[in-house]
């Protein structure tokens, strides 16, 4: 079981995720769970951080900010010892969360679980706090924002979990944001491909390296809400998934940004060098087009998208870039969207694409960039026309809770 | 070197503590620092845990007290980091410090500093998350409150350090409280068996446990204020101290408790049935007294002084031993305070202890219970005289900045 920070926010829902756990462990449940920071705790602390230091030491960042987890396990451990059951809160180098070096944003590379199971055999309920463990120099480290779903995924994995249940403040994985669009259907079920891309295109539920390692693991995900005692969705390998809706679900992301380099001299290296000073400098360059010339003139135009967080790092590490190129202009245009419809359905069914773009076109939305997979396709807009195209896609593919889902033949389904 | 909560109670704070630990590193010493929680930061996590729980476990409760320290260290890191010198924090675990299990009072079993040396070896300044260590059952344990005295005196010893300097929110160890005496005087020096009776009869500046560990380990302690860069007060082995005085300082606290069971049945084993009880409810009792009857009466009164916070438990634990012996009543007399004097030098003058009755006589103060030891008078008087008693004291014995100090020639000085 795993909830995050705002169901851990104050007393009264800490008290409410400790019945919800003594309740799995008297429904004769072994239990362990995986406590992110409360509430604004993380962000708090990185404030404190900023006060110190414009640079903060990346390691001294990770002993600053492993603190909050650690909170919330003990004072949860409290009150569950409170409820009559016995709870013991590990580190995460107590549970055995053995990570590489990179601080601030550490890979596990291995779970030794020996205390969490003397302690499950012991009758314990475990406690662990998410988002860290100790690196192979014996350091505190953190897996980056986000981390505890990635921590409770591991931990389901080493103890080989029933299921690892992840509560969130949605009851479940959406057809598209219920915010946008009001008949949006809760999805019961979705393979692990699907979630990763949806992921990946701006859903927020979970987060896509603790999807991975679900993959990878094959480690079942129930994704539910902390505040009411429904079934949500499951999240599952794919010869598990009853259904094969051609598409399952519409994602986006409002905060992209576009940078194009015009005028890039037709040279061999051009866009290794670009690309690589980009990744050294952590940006998270996401599509990439590259218009080559068609006339004799010899110079392309390279756009990408970045999160609009990245622009200005963006743009900085690329103008020494674009000087030595000898690049016309760099362009920056940072109020870009995407939206995305996600289905392993749509694998075998080639007017997918076509369908989008005809609704897209229908809606008067220019389409600036796109990318495809083969189970989702994504297009870059501008952002300010993001909830009309969510809203046109989910409704043109019949997603909402009235709708008729077209299903995909079983037969054609393949990997 | 060590810095308290006060030193380290917000940024522009722990700045100063990092400049001034950098200083010392740039005076050519290699440097351990311990650091306290930041101001309020303890009050505030026991504050959580009493939402959670009214008799939270103590295991989780130090599990959640111990994260304070750690954000001190990792924000002065980083701090020290940006001011060009390399800084590492340490938890109490990776500092080496080894304790019992007993959590929230532990005890120090061991100090394996050898991650310490290698640090200082690099050529780092290293800062150690005071007031926790690791048990012998690899559970995070802390030492009580004040407990980050003793981690620096215990790492002082496991380094060698030369000195043990302790920051505060006070220049040094007085000859009583400068705010009831304006003219008391700083002391340049004291030995650990007077600062010992200090420290156990209400000096706050330095924590009894670390004066002991000092003692043991004979480590200089040197407590100076951490906000101007004066020689504040060293604290050092009897053979190092120059002078003699035959009173070194007038200590004194204003939060006693007394009760007293009246009409106790003079049985034997009586007074161990009551202390075992009390010292089982962790009441911390101080001066005890018994009264025997000289008549045939048979009954005696035994009173004694808790600190008042412990009143109460007291109080319940003594109802039923009291009706089991048979003890007529108990009365409570809450607002009890206590003056003492401490001096090395009055182990060879017996005439001390008269004069201190002579002074609070004159003074009309009411003495209500009297202890002694080799090198320190106390008497139990009313809360509200307590002030009164002090300045009395203080100047009779000449102890002021403008006073004559009465020496112990040397040859009278004797272990």
């Amino acid at each position: 079981m795993k909830f995050g920070g705002s169901s851990v926010a104050d007393a009264e829902r800490l008290k409410r995720a400790a019945r919800r756990i003594v309740a799995a462990r008297e429904d004769g449940n072994r239990v362990v769970a995986v406590l992110s920071a409360r509430g604004k705790t993380t962000d708090e602390l990185v404030g404190l951080a900023a006060e110190m230091s414009d640079a903060p030491d990346p390691r001294e960042m990770d002993m600053l900010l492993s603190t909050g987890e650690r909170i919330s396990c003990a004072l949860c451990a409290m009150a569950i010892n409170d409820l009559g059951h016995r709870a013991i809160s590990l580190t995460g180098s107590q549970a055995g969360i053995v990570t590489d070096t990179s601080h601030t944003k550490a890979r596990i590379l291995d779970v030794r679980a020996d205390r969490i199971k003397t302690a499950l055999d012991e009758g314990q309920i475990v406690l662990v706090a998410g988002f860290q463990g100790v690196s192979t120099s014996h350091d505190v480290t953190t897996l980056g924002r986000g981390g505890s779903d990635t921590t409770a995924v591991a931990l389901a994995a080493a103890v080989d979990a029933d299921v690892c249940e992840i509560y969130t403040d949605v009851s479940g994985v959406f057809s598209a944001d219920p915010r946008i669009v009001p008949d949006a259907r809760k999805l019961d079920v979705v393979s692990f491909e699907e979630m990763l891309e949806m992921a990946s295109s701006g859903a927020k539920v979970l987060q896509l390296r603790s999807v991975e390692y679900a993959r990878n693991h094959d480690v079942r995900i129930h994704c539910r809400s902390s505040f009411e005692d429904v079934t949500g969705t499951f999240v599952v390998g794919e010869q598990e998934t009853m259904e094969h809706p051609l598409i399952t679900a519409v994602t986006h992301s409002t905060d992209e940004a576009r940078l194009s380099l015009v005028g890039v001299p037709d040279e061999i290296g051009a866009a290794a060098k670009i690309f690589t000073a980009l990744a050294d400098a952590n940006c998270n360059v996401d599509m990439i087009i590259q218009n080559e010339p068609l006339e004799e003139g010899r110079k392309a135009e390279v756009s990408f998208t970045v999160p609009r967080g990245d622009l200005r790092v963006a743009r900085e590490t690329l103008e020494p870039i674009a000087a030595e190129l000898g690049v016309d202009s760099i362009d920056a245009v940072p109020e870009m969207g995407k939206v995305s419809i996600v289905g392993a359905g749509m694998k075998s069914h080639p007017g997918v694409a076509a369908k989008v773009f005809q609704v897209l076109a229908e809606e008067r939305i220019n389409i600036e960039m796109i990318s495809t997979s083969p189970i989702k396709i994504s297009c870059v807009i501008a952002a300010d026309k993001v909830p009309d195209a969510v809203r046109a896609l989910h409704g043109a593919f019949e997603l909402g809770a009235g709708g008729i889902q077209a299903e995909a033949p079983i037969g054609e389904q393949a990997r």
